[in-house]
């Protein structure tokens, strides 16, 4: 039995964590901290009214490191990096799922979030969670950056072209289409009701602060330096991303060939579904569950591929794989909490 | 004073081009049929209940001939080409929502739209309804083809740049995302309330019909060949489409300069609007009226052009479109009949 | 021509006014003014992109009451009190949007809006501008109060029944449904996406602060004490209110008998439609119009008369009224402005 | 173990209970049949691939017998009254979710529901599953009649009331509003998107065919006759149903004495959860649960007592009811199978 601790548990990805793991056989949610909001976890996530008698209050390092093992940060980024030092001190595994030790250039933190990183020894300590790919260095890690939910999205569809066919890449364009959920539980004009229903928008154009990340472990895995672009839109669901990728590629014969890559690559992952050639992934297939489906197509013509992604981004894209990441590091099976 | 038809008025597109036409001083509804509901219009669009004593009928070509001016064909495709003849036999004019008269070859047409041209002797005259590079022509024109919602989209984003940077441009990608309106009024399980709403996928990859039509308008205002890749997606909303689109292009210096070629290039245009450099279009912005917002974007470091356009797919797309040819037509003001 | 201002054109309701007088060729907005936004109203209202070149600016009473001969106040209750005694005294036409002037009794003010009223003086002047009962006061008046939302689609559907069967009525309950632009343009956490999209839920239940002016206007017609339990829930929609009213009633001999009172009630008003018998309103049909749809049945058995109402909220239930009553007091003719 | 059959997998309840099944330890489905879709299940419902290998087939009433203990009917009224009769001579126990066995009386069977019963000799054998009222009946029943989505909602809220208040209650009024899965897995030009978004509308206006099934059960629990007026509308969400009742009652001296009527009533249930006093349900705390929330509030002054509560239609209402019913069947923990 692992105790667990959650940090920012009134957010969005707080509350998920909290949820996965009631049906947890493994694991026991012994801390929560919310810095906001204070009192019984079911007065601030009313659907689990009668259903637990857990209570949070402002964050504490001390009971934190007293009561548990394992802790998960999901809280802002700038907030992960003045906690953490702490308790990996006092001898905690973290799971962050803030944007705080995903990049592994303090320089690139501080041009991309406008603020000088405040914990860059630990920088290099921390294993990027993305677990089809890093599940070796989960295993021993004490500081998981769980991946950006925009970026898991990329880097599922992205990678296993990207490792086998290097070579061939010649450039890479990311449309990525996400829920309001993604933004986090925060009040703001652009993501009122009024605003967002009926409506679509392209934002941060170019501009997105998961651009770096993709950019790292893409060239990472695919062994020389390569960069996207990435264009993010939101749509006017609560979860779920839906990523378009397009890879000017040589050395694709044909959608069956292509198709190949991506089942063999993916065979024994429980948690990543290559789709028949002729089917799509749709949002409502994967939302609410832990799964990336990816769709594929090619021009041949055109020495264009097309994939397309779809996961939960509350799931795969932050607390199902931070779920996921813990498993691992547990050592338990990695569907252990998980349910159809 | 012109008397109008419109033949299909069950339909969103014969629909919205009525709603329109109330408001239109110059113009009088003369006639208007639907194949499978007869009727007044007021059941069948009850949002005009008391507003109208029009009724609706089988169609037939006698009468429409005999009683209009100018017919609005808002019928799917193949219907098209099997009425105009007559109509224009009668000396009618045109304007057909269809992809009928589109592409100018039948051979295109019969391998995107999986059956033989019935009148591809029209073909040559038909004249492709985009006003802000055919208006010449359009003034003029007998028959015109009204052009699909995603080539509208597509083509006022992509045309600037087209025809001013030609031989710069490398490949073109254009991930479209439209309402559920665009799939036309018709029963079909993927456009159920349950299917559609909290979802989001791409169709059609690679595969869309109005891609030949894209590509054929663009090459013949850019002056040579090019083909883009273009991918629809299926957004939760019921009107409106959001068009993103990258262009692998030399030569253009930065956002300032890329500004001023699509500020300049519709600066005398009433519906499209270029917006600031900092801005990018909404679809609440421009649904239910006849704009086309534009938003750019330049990675100079990567030479990618990124133009964002939003319309109403049911007016710029479609209806809102079509009015505007029938005013070029019989030279009233543009905007006559259009309403903030 | 009449030369209008609106105050608090950056809110819905202010904003949709001069969508509005737009396309209403016998005025001229010639003031608006917005507390907290100042500059361009495209920007306020990026819908609008380059088709004004109004500006807005902190309120001066000085200036609005120079330039305007008719003032529409567009601010939230309280504000509205403060501004209209001066605005008054310059002899300037008003029509209020808020709460401020429907109570008669500034004792109920205060105890339905929790603050004293700080102009009780105008309380006896200001007419209820419920357009279909008060026309003959209203094309006098110098401030009119403009009904509630939720007033507006309740008493439209009673107002028939309880003047012409005032006796029989023994009960009446109101369940109305509203969209979320009825709260206005405010920050609040329960009106984020996320929190309202697929959700659905009762509100301020029997406490609403519409009850009072209901009850007011309703024993005033039917000439004697009556009391509505009134219960409003959220949609998850941008615009509408429908309301579906339970009179248990004695004296209705079937449903042809009521649909009867309400047609011969309704005959001459342009704006409210009494629905065919076996017809129920829906919000689609009246959304973005000045409509107000009624529909009815009957339990004979159970004395129990049941009256559904549609409404845009932001329209008949707000700036449409208001510009209705405008119409009224100018002497124009009342659908000028409206467009279908 | 018990052996487990769905027929009629591929509409919505019949999906959903094999979803929750998936997660049930003392159950395993043996056998699922559809009639229009055959083939693998992940192809019906795609957000089961790789996770399930039964496929689906015509119904075949050997098989199923064979192959099942208990059978859960997810079929349209009409389909199961022509299966059950088989199944019950092969000992079969019976769930079965349409509205064939609801009703006592053969004659409202055919007044309701347009057709003559084809099996009024089970309608005496027929246990209504409304667990927390009839828990003992169910208990050894061998075929139940599942409660009708908005029957559950109606009466999980009157019941405590009219069991405990009886000779006080003079009228009931339900005003109720469920998603469009409700309505069952059909293309309907009233079911698609386009117009379903954005809208909202009451239908079936005191004529739904669950109004004289709540008169059953609620006469039956209060011990006299009582008759409701109910009236249901279609709300723009996917999943569940949110109530509104209004009983005219004496004898209930503020929302002190009524939250305490309810909280001892639902003291030991599972499932159904009595809100705090200032509280009321929301759809998203329920939905994807099988729980019932419960709101209240008291006018003393009308004697009106209100009471809200909300469900998932799909679970509660319908699939999380059948499996309820299931475990008290099989005397298993009646939780068994639910996941938060």
């Amino acid at each position: 039995m692992t105790r667990v601790g959650i940090v920012g548990v009134s957010g969005y990805s707080g509350g998920e964590i909290l949820k996965i793991l009631f049906n947890h056989p493994e694991v026991r949610v012994t801390y929560v901290s919310a810095n906001n909001t204070k009192g019984a976890v079911e007065t601030l996530w009313p659907s689990l009214k009668g259903q637990t008698s857990l209570t949070c209050d402002t964050y504490d390092p001390v009971k934190a490191s007293d009561q548990c093992d394992l802790i998960f940060l999901a809280v802002p980024h700038t907030v992960a990096m003045q906690i953490a030092p702490t308790l990996l001190k006092n001898k905690k595994r973290l799971i962050d799922l803030s944007a705080d030790y995903r990049l592994s250039s303090a320089d690139d933190y501080q041009s991309w979030y406008g603020q000088p990183h405040l914990d860059p020894e630990h920088l290099s300590v921390a294993v990027y969670g993305l677990c089809e790919f890093y599940r070796e260095k989960i295993r021993s890690a004490d500081l998981i950056a769980n991946p950006g939910c925009y970026s898991t999205g990329a880097l599922l569809g992205l990678l296993p072209l990207a490792s086998t066919h290097t070579d061939n890449i010649q450039s890479i364009i990311i449309d990525a289409k996400s829920g309001v959920s993604g933004a986090g539980k925060k009040l703001a004009a652009e993501l009122m009701f009024a605003q967002v229903n009926e409506n679509f928008k392209a934002y941060k154009v170019l501009k997105h602060q998961h651009t770096p990340e993709i950019d790292q472990v893409l060239s990472q895995i695919a062994g020389r330096e390569l960069a996207v672009s990435f264009v993010p839109h939101l749509l006017p669901v609560t979860r779920g991303i839906l990523t378009t990728i397009y890879v000017r590629c040589q050395g694709i014969s044909d959608l069956n060939h292509l198709h190949e890559v991506y089942t063999r690559f993916y065979k024994k992952e429980p948690f990543v579904r290559v789709l028949p050639s002729d089917n799509q992934p749709e949002l409502k297939n994967v939302n609410h569950s832990n799964f990336c489906d990816i769709g594929l197509a090619v021009s041949e013509k055109q020495n264009l591929v097309v994939i397309t992604t779809a996961i939960d981004n509350l799931m795969k894209g932050a607390a199902g794989q931070a779920v996921q990441n813990m498993n691992i590091m547990c050592h338990y099976p990695e569907k252990t909490g998980f349910v159809l």
